[in-house]
């Protein structure tokens, strides 16, 4: 079996603009090739589209647009973790010894179709995300006695880490009481403890480990993949204050990379709303069930970057196709020591952890130089 | 590297019905599913789901509705060749070694939005299919010398063999005389000259080699698999006579197989439009330039059904998302020696041929018994 790389990647600011789908596509493409010169564009076998775009065959689209004719061409979506999907697609084929070189550009725009859940009708009207969050929320809270503060702390050490990522859509930083005093939106959800869809794009390119010396002198190598999907309705998860997919997905991509979790330097966890980043952290074992957010408070007021360095989801914005490639990048870039004012010190080993619609889907990569 | 085989297939009968696409879905897996006692359901560890339709999220839907809690889950899609994407990418993840049974389910309504091709603005309003079909056929007519009559033979060939295949849209025959008089669509297009955009189902279970003992006796191997994209734009072709994603796919499935093409015992090949397959027997090397209406011909008045036997396209309907599925079931059940008074006698190596917008992109796909 072919190693597989993450060999170069490219993004775009996270904002609020009016862009088309194949724009954003080809912005953090160019961006991505601009960066990396030893890159023959012509050698890119595979484009892989990741978006909850309605537009159709953007994977050619933006194949012609940069000008090149890969063998293979798609586009892929699993709502929010099309991301870490494409990824893992990718990571496949060039496993499987389809492809060489495999471009996944992720994009989406700030009013993408895929914040609309409509096809979990166990939630009756209620299809916006917040209503599962905030039912997270509320069970999270009553079965471990914690606190909207201590929640809130989410959204502060994410929007805090957010203003060293120049792309982050976070311009500023907020207190425990701002949080508590934003918009109520539902009893349990205040404004800055969502994530914002946004327009953003995130592009990567995987290589086969005897193309990857040509490109790059520091390879970031996926060792791990772990990936779960429960059902498609959350009413269906056996709980409402766990994230069931999110572990199981953990275990096997641990187990695949011969890791423990204790080896896990860095990690980018998917804080759509402040109750998931505890959630997540306790799924992947990195906190005791109930302690996440005593985990997230010690790592705020000891200036640990360890979790969501590039700010999380809450901090950067959560343009749906592109966020899961957005946080490989990240992970890449800590373990290159290339994060500038964000770098967590000298980490061997990062993880990925990517989730659909309540974490009925779940995606873990584990990442190492 | 691990070898892949098709393992088992369901389909339901093309048509214009209403349905929804969860439904569509649903129908032709439980389809594959009672045929099939000897899966257990429980060990299929990925889910693809090939479409056009905008509904997000649906392989975690289809994979509720059968009851199962899959660790790969995502839908694919590239217009008109999504169903052979999705089968390589199953292939690739059984190769690569993350899954062992994975199912593809390909579906799509009649009213698809992958009908309308809103990405080439190259086409000025010209975005239905049927006009880039127009100009090949002018184009193939001028160039070889090729009549009207000459083409209507591919739809008269198409529908006669529709009348074996129960699944097919297409119930009755039809004379030269019956195209040439039908409703003219263009210049160079009557109506039965083109395949119809319809509803329908196709689901397929690819399965490992250490696994496909324990699901079938029959399994059908991937033996060379060929993907190439030329543009996003048909008029990025090189010309409008040929089909140079087809020769390039073709050639590169051709050589993983170790096959030539006169190895080929019967093949799909996808006659969207009469012009297209002339074309596609010529570009995958069955015929001469100009020469693919010739075999046409011959093979009408030969009753040998080794091309398209099913119906095609144009005799079974095309449900955009389902039809590379579908295609490559029909090369399963004739390797299989299971295709009824549909089989061609004998077959050891089948191809399947599976293509989106005017030839821009296509999938070549060999099988063997």
């Amino acid at each position: 079996m072919k190693r597989v790389a993450i060999a170069a990647y490219g993004i775009t600011p996270f904002s609020k603009d009016d862009k088309k789908i194949e724009s954003i596509l080809f912005e953090s493409t160019k961006n991505l090739l601009e960066n990396n010169p030893k890159i023959e564009k012509n050698e890119i076998d595979t484009v892989l589209v990741s978006t909850n775009n309605n537009s159709k065959y953007l994977s050619p689209i933006l194949s012609e647009s940069i000008g090149i004719q890969p063998k293979i061409a798609h586009s892929i979506e699993n709502l929010c973790n099309s991301g870490t999907n494409s990824i893992v697609s990718a990571y496949s084929y060039i496993a499987a010894g389809l492809a060489d070189i495999v471009l996944v550009s992720g994009a989406e725009r700030y009013d993408s179709p895929g914040q609309i859940l409509e096809w979990d009708n166990s939630r009756g009207e209620f299809k916006h995300p917040i209503f599962w969050a905030s039912i997270f929320t509320s069970s999270y809270k009553r079965k471990f006695g914690i606190s909207d503060e201590e929640l809130a702390m989410v959204s502060v050490k994410n929007h805090s880490q957010a203003q060293n990522n120049p792309n982050a859509i976070s311009k500023k930083t907020y207190s425990v009481e701002d949080v508590m005093n934003s918009k109520k939106i539902t009893d349990d959800l205040k404004l800055l403890d969502c994530s914002q869809s946004c327009t953003g794009g995130a592009s990567i390119i995987l290589a086969s480990e005897n193309i990857i010396k040509k490109i790059t002198d520091q390879p970031i190598w996926i060792s791990g993949v772990g990936q779960k999907t429960i059902s498609a309705g959350f009413t269906k998860n056996n709980s409402f204050n766990s994230m069931e997919s999110t572990k199981i997905a953990s275990q096997t991509a641990l187990h695949m990379a011969h890791k423990e979790i204790h080896d896990i330097d860095v990690a980018e966890v998917h804080d759509a709303f402040s109750v998931c980043e505890p959630m997540a952290l306790e799924a992947i074992g990195m906190a005791n069930h109930g302690e996440g957010t005593k985990m997230v408070k010690e790592l705020y007021e000891t200036k640990n970057l360890m979790i969501n360095p590039r700010g999380g989801l809450i901090g950067c914005g959560h343009p749906l196709g592109a966020t899961g490639i957005a946080q490989t990048i990240e992970i890449t870039q800590q373990l290159q020591s290339r994060a500038r004012n964000r770098q967590v010190e000298n980490p061997n080993t990062g993880l990925v952890h990517n989730m659909s619609a309540a974490a009925t889907s779940s995606t873990i990569l584990v990442l190492e130089k």
